[in-house]
């Protein structure tokens, strides 16, 4: 069995609307994005919701926790906006044991220059693979675990609490 | 202590000489690609050589062995081309124990389009935080121990022997 | 005598700012695109403003004109928000005679993938060389005169009037 | 009626091959690069052949010049390696004259980064709607008539040679 893949919004998946000048999700790129990495992971890809975090709910948090449990991987990778991915890491925490669960974005939407989209996404695969059960959030190349992680908002970077 | 990332040429640091129409190698861009993917792993980046394989000597690769042994890092990431990265970790198994040595490369230089570069530099450097000692590639997503990796000369991927 | 360009702002030179999720400008991008394409055209560039025309005024628009017509160059490339450059284009229109005026823009950032910029930029400044005097706006690939032009907000492209 | 666009092969239409590590030539991608541009202009492609220039024979340069005068169209673009753009644009002058003939290419490969290519297409096209008739070679953001224009082979350049 390999790795379950959801896809739930957040900044990796955002375009750019010429015409409003405004982003918004089209389609998820996580599928071309290991193509392009030349993966060859054993993958199951599912979009569960393409929700900006900002607009996510607890209900939309219960749903992905869900499921989490409800599947059969025991390897979950799950791609989710920044700004929130603790609180949903915490959530899940509260519901699955016995899995290694890993979160990961991008603070730069894939499709435009300078994004840490394709890095995160190997980074986190890769985490996935080998990291104990539990649940943790992968940024910036490291892999934090839920409880001793928070995203700096001033710099944009996930760092320790202690 | 951080991670030692050894950058050693191969088709990862090739770019296109536009009056020839040959590849060469210029600079490396790891440093570059990490800064990109925003990475916060502390590392100790050094270029040993710019090297493609196919020019690579045992005396190279007992460079590259030797470099492993003697720094301090127990966990090094090696940048090589893909062609003969199986033959310098079988070297590199015969002369570092008790050290987590990874090694990757790319299929398509770096600032070409569709290069894999990007995903496998952030799978590598997860893989080198996370493995147990031993010397692995690290390609395609994957980490395969150098005992039982080959590349396939006609896909491209690389694949267990078994 | 080489080509004026002025740069004044738009979507063209717009940045992602990862830490809010707004665009942005920083500096403008025109110089490393001609190096890019690899121009040998002799040009001098000079950046009069960084505003995005919905802030744009009337005593901008003067400003541009004013600097169109005392400029020692005759032929003239102005880089401008895609929005009201036929706007823009009127008023210098009402100003400058006995040169050749060319605006053009983008509809993506250049920064972002999916850019028409290096295709327009190339299209413009070969038109401001062979263009009789008049002023124009050189989008899609082509140049049309100031009073024979709008855009089509609906779908983004300039059209004619007629 | 509108621009006749003729592929040629040459650098622009090159892409890297990741198991040998060679270029060669797969589609053309001018379409899909004057989709990239937005491009409003009616045109006509055509691929006649897809030929590195080192290996193009004159009989291939009298098949390009035969197309050019057997069209309907009044004004060409053609895209074709640098090396010999001008031994080509030669021959085409001894055969066609009452049109406007563009001859265009790239340093680099299309695919890969820093190309010129759609800089040079835009400024190709432009110049193929606005010049008297005549031949011309346009790179490096100009053009020049085929009898005052030479490739410095060590610069990459191309120059008037008065």
């Amino acid at each position: 069995m390999g790795i379950r893949i959801f896809a739930t919004g957040g900044t990796f998946d955002k375009e750019y609307n010429e015409i409003t000048g405004n982003l918004f999700f089209k389609d998820t790129h996580v599928p071309q994005m290991l193509t392009l990495g030349r993966s060859r992971v054993e993958i199951d890809f599912r979009t569960l919701m393409m929700i900006d975090s900002r607009d996510m709910t607890e209900q939309d948090r219960e749903t992905i926790a869900q499921n989490c449990l409800h599947v059969d991987e025991e390897r979950i990778l799950i791609m989710h906006r920044t700004d929130t991915m603790v609180e949903t890491a915490r959530l899940i925490a509260a519901r699955v044991t016995d899995k290694t669960v890993v979160l990961t974005g991008a603070m730069v939407p894939y499709t435009f220059g300078s994004s840490d989209g394709l890095f995160n996404l190997g980074a986190a695969l890769a985490f996935a693979q080998t990291l104990p059960h539990g649940i943790y959030v992968a940024m910036n190349g490291r892999a934090l675990p839920w409880d001793n992680v928070r995203k700096n908002r001033r710099t944009g970077f996930f760092e320790e609490l202690s």
